[in-house]
């Protein structure tokens, strides 16, 4: 039987000073036999658009071949962030009262790893799963419903934390400002997270610091560690992904069909069809993919303000002392012969651009280039 | 004697809260003849970067071959516009406090027509041209002395139109957001206005509203509008002109080149050069242009919110009907089967798109593309 | 029969992003017997929210004593602006993308004067009554009609008019930054304004600038000029006005009492409640009031930069010359020693401060108070 | 011999787009006879300007009365944050492209305090103190010379915090939004802290998270920690507060002469005026001062969207269950007869009110109040 049910509701994650309820659509797909839980989600910063197209993607194709298990898609995850426009652009990153990162606002206490571990020592694999899940849960829960209330961004992260606490797999999709497609890789994932085919990645330490793939990952890789500390080898059982699909602020379905074929070269190689007697079309030749530890992931900042010409191509290596951007003095103009008018901006080291700064114009401290340095094959 | 003489010097045009000074560089190039007085500005909305760029290259030109007359030249017009960031992008087009519009600051009072054209009937045009000039220069003044203070953006707007009233002709630089190179032309000066080669033209009328074209021009036109209902014919004697270079947030020096050509050769057939023996490499051939009526020249708002995939190119004509963007409401997802996801939005006539939003996040009522309609040949 | 019927809908006005509706509530209420129509909105400037307290007043006294007629509440009119912040406070006094005032994009076109008046000179004052609005209804119905689409304020302004259009009194509900109660009278409606009791007025020409009160009572006005010109005395049928009462960002719910009382006062003498037998608790002992022209109503911008202690009451008289405010330049700590600390600001003529900035840091060009000159008793 | 010596500077930290460099102003007063070093800075979130004129007060009291030691004070701390405005309102809480707090952009790695404490085991006092202090130092110029640039904030704050280093005694002049005064108190100076004589106080913790006062004291105290935890009784050697004068957007220099009273009280204590033979005049009878720590300095969030009224005064205990403010919900006007239209909001617990937001528009989630709770006498 290849039945695959769909669910459709909307999630209230808060309101207007009207009184508008603000809704977030949340589409739950139910497969033809058990596998793994998936929570995917997209813009929960407001500029960054085209995770909903591959969502779209991927949505025809779980219709075109029903996958086993029980997926979540979610679209649009931010009303506040996506509705909120100064000028002509989505100031879409941070909550405008506060300033909070939308994408820092998810939540993980890692008191409760403290007792877990020693009661557990001689639990099941998949015993563990399920108590580790179920008090993982109760933290986001016993947190929503505190008597004091919740900041706009709990309200929002929270809700959908709650959701994507119950996947296996979790995948954020975001975009850069100006950028190539870019992931962030849990090292201990790095094997399988080639197939998502992506060219440039980051490889991420298990510390948490509020973001949603930290959020959901974190608990599980820390809970491995202590296993490990005390001579068990734990696997960590749930994955979680930021894959970066390009620039902010922009719309091409067409090409959004690249990146839902790797996420289902992904899925596929995770079990999602394993259940399917002939082969799916999901599998990609995989392109080279390069990769640099997080601390090795650099900003490059403007040493002061000016009017700035991006060179350098993104997701191609630049050797050091070879400019990336030049950055212009108009106010020179007049003033200066020949020198002074610009200054050329290079790297102490080699480097592959990942993403630049959305505009032109720049202030001395702005972040110019995002760059990955000591790279290596994925 | 080919000689040209530089001036630097900064103007100042307003105080932030701090007491910090603002000011704006004004290079001022007397030429080695009598000829044209010329005021060039640039970036005074302020993500219109790519004007600077090309006051660099017509200083190189000016230095290379010297022109007759007197260049005043202003690039980085409005620090207030160019330095107000809110995300990553610049909110530059109007006053963050009041939200007027940086362009619509200038100032003209028509009651000084009409006792201006009784007097002078029987002047010369010489006599009328320079008592004309004084009496705009003495309205600018007598506006800036306002015992009551001035707006922001008056302080900014009355101090750099009191240079550009001494001026034969005026050029004020900008871009659109996404956008084709156009042109707004006074409808007197559409023979010379092809030499600037811009593809696609906007035909104005005599109207002032509160821009610095319409400053400059405006009280000439009405002028010689009155002398003409008076059966005298007098010529508009100041030409000028709003010039959108393409699209905001961007720079590209080597492509200001192009600009740069153009307004060369406008200069060029307005007599720069004529003192010149030898002719000079200023001299474009002229490519198709197009024109439209600024009562045809529409904007397209959109029907509903969601996000949009611009499919139109710029620049190019669409007939009646053609989607020109395909506008997405993702939050249908998991609902429709089929129908509803998006919509085409076309146009009810033929058109030439000459920009799009910046943004592929719309609300109801955005402005998604303004196009040329019932187009000629300029 | 002294029953009251009230229906509540909600109007839609727009549509966020991520396909959000925006409406307005909307409450009409019909009387028990025939007599003006009424239109009352608050909040159209976003951190304007004390009008909604005194509609909230208006309805208690409405379901206490029926009036005649029919009235229409529109309280929170502007989702948009209202549910707009950045820092703290609400950026709610233009369209954050546009920059274009909420309070300018209504809708009058006074070319449909030139042919209705010459075909009904002869008409009794009932029927131009209502042909002109039959004018004015498919006025504004044709724009909202219009193919190309409406921007974001004119799908908001054009639907509240929509209503406003059919009513002999208009009533639009502010507040000032910080602010004095004021009201703006269009001077044909003096001597009944005086029923408001309001204490500081400013008396408006016939002009139209976009304002709902000036949409709403310029056309009858001009209306009413025209057939003047022609030697018929025909009143203006529509009074409108702008309430400003007091602060904005500020809710007092009990201090709004004081401004419906007044309303009141002003409805019953209007005739609401000329069907009731028995006297009504409406009626106010006026206080002195006092009024200017709109073109004495002046606004002293700040001359430089610096940090402002606002010292004028708001509502007393001011001599001239006498410090309305002091401006202190703390970057001058520790250069100057008894001078240029600060400045004492004063005016050329006496006047009465009817608001201030509502903040204390101020840029040159800041609009620091507003004052009534030349001021009489209304 | 009483002479006090006063410098004046400019300190350069950052650089618009335009070029336009922005300066912070630093004056240094070197008094006759030694003394502590002391910083006091005003200003460093925009719009809280009140401690500019406390600066201004205390700069006063220097000159009348010299003090030994070495006083930096710097008011308008940050320009970019004073001179941001959004609307009427400075956004200056927060770098409006990254959305980062301007107050946790400070630096301390702990890092530095491993190998130091062994190595100085046995130092005296007084060479412990050079020696941090230069290591302290060496860390943040270190920072500053980071070849790949700095953040906008980096650039401001480690330039500041590159001042403050070299005190003894630190105070960061902030105000809340609508709020009572308060002092956050690190826990060690809880006896000294009473002389500021402020009514409400927040027993702060050792922790470091980015603040100026915390940058300031949990190197020093950390490193008193890591001697005791050896058994050596090191005192902690700097004292660091944040004290918040009130609300901010708003300036009166006559009321800031009481936070100057309680400033030069603590001053004095701390033996900036031991060098007089003559009783100074800066002695206060200290008032009654509560007391929480700061785990039980709570926020109040609200519940829903709507229209606020703030009932409860600042600085007063209200008891559990009585409502602290009323939320209005305009929507409900016409549906509801009696109920729905608005709702108390109380506390589970006896509080005392220090600030509350500082719109009375507000959606789910915003911060109300904050409240001291679990208080006790300082």
């Amino acid at each position: 039987m290849s039945a695959l049910h769909i669910e459709r509701s909307n999630l209230k994650i808060g309101e207007h000073p009207t009184g508008l309820p603000l809704e977030v659509p949340v589409i739950t797909l139910t497969g033809p036999a058990d596998g793994p839980t998936v929570y995917i989600q997209a813009n929960i910063h407001g500029a960054e658009i085209q995770g909903n197209a591959v969502i779209h993607h991927l949505l025809e194709a779980f219709k075109a071949n029903p996958p086993a298990g029980k997926i979540t898609l979610v679209p649009l995850a931010n009303p506040i962030g996506i509705n909120h426009k100064n000028g002509e652009f989505t100031l879409g990153r941070f909550d405008p009262v506060t300033g909070v990162n939308w994408n820092r606002q998810y939540h993980f206490d890692g008191a409760l790893l403290d007792g877990f571990v020693a009661e557990l020592t001689e639990a099941s694999d998949e015993a563990i799963r399920q108590q580790f899940r179920a008090q993982l849960r109760a933290q986001i829960n016993q947190r929503l419903d505190n008597p004091w209330g919740l900041t706009v961004g709990q309200n929002l992260c929270l809700r959908l934390q709650r959701m994507a606490v119950e996947a296996d797999i979790v995948l954020d999709l975001h975009t850069g400002p100006v950028s190539a497609r870019h992931l962030y890789v849990p090292s201990y994932t790095r094997e399988r997270a080639r197939h998502f085919n992506i060219p440039l990645n980051i490889l991420m330490p298990s510390d948490f610091d509020g973001a949603l793939d930290e959020a959901c990952f974190s608990p599980w890789w820390q809970l491995s560690e202590r296993f490990a500390a005390q001579g068990r080898a734990l696997p960590v059982m749930v994955d979680a992904f930021t894959l970066e699909l390009g620039s902010q602020e922009w719309l091409n379905v067409e090409d959004a069909k690249q990146d839902a074929a790797g996420i289902l070269n992904y899925l596929q190689h995770q079990g999602l069809w394993s259940h399917c007697a002939d082969p799916l079309p999901y599998t990609l030749t995989l392109q080279t993919q390069y990769a640099c530890e997080l601390s090795d992931y650099k900003a490059l900042y403007s040493p002061s303000g000016g009017q700035v010409e991006f060179l350098a191509p993104l997701c191609e290596p630049v050797p050091a002392g070879q400019p990336l951007a030049r950055l212009w003095h108009f106010n020179q103009l007049g003033l200066t012969p020949d020198n002074g008018l610009y200054q050329a901006l290079a790297l102490p080291c080699n480097a592959i651009p990942v993403l630049h700064f959305a505009s032109a114009s720049v202030q001395q401290g702005t972040e110019l280039y995002k760059v990955l340095t000591n790279t290596f094959a994925l």
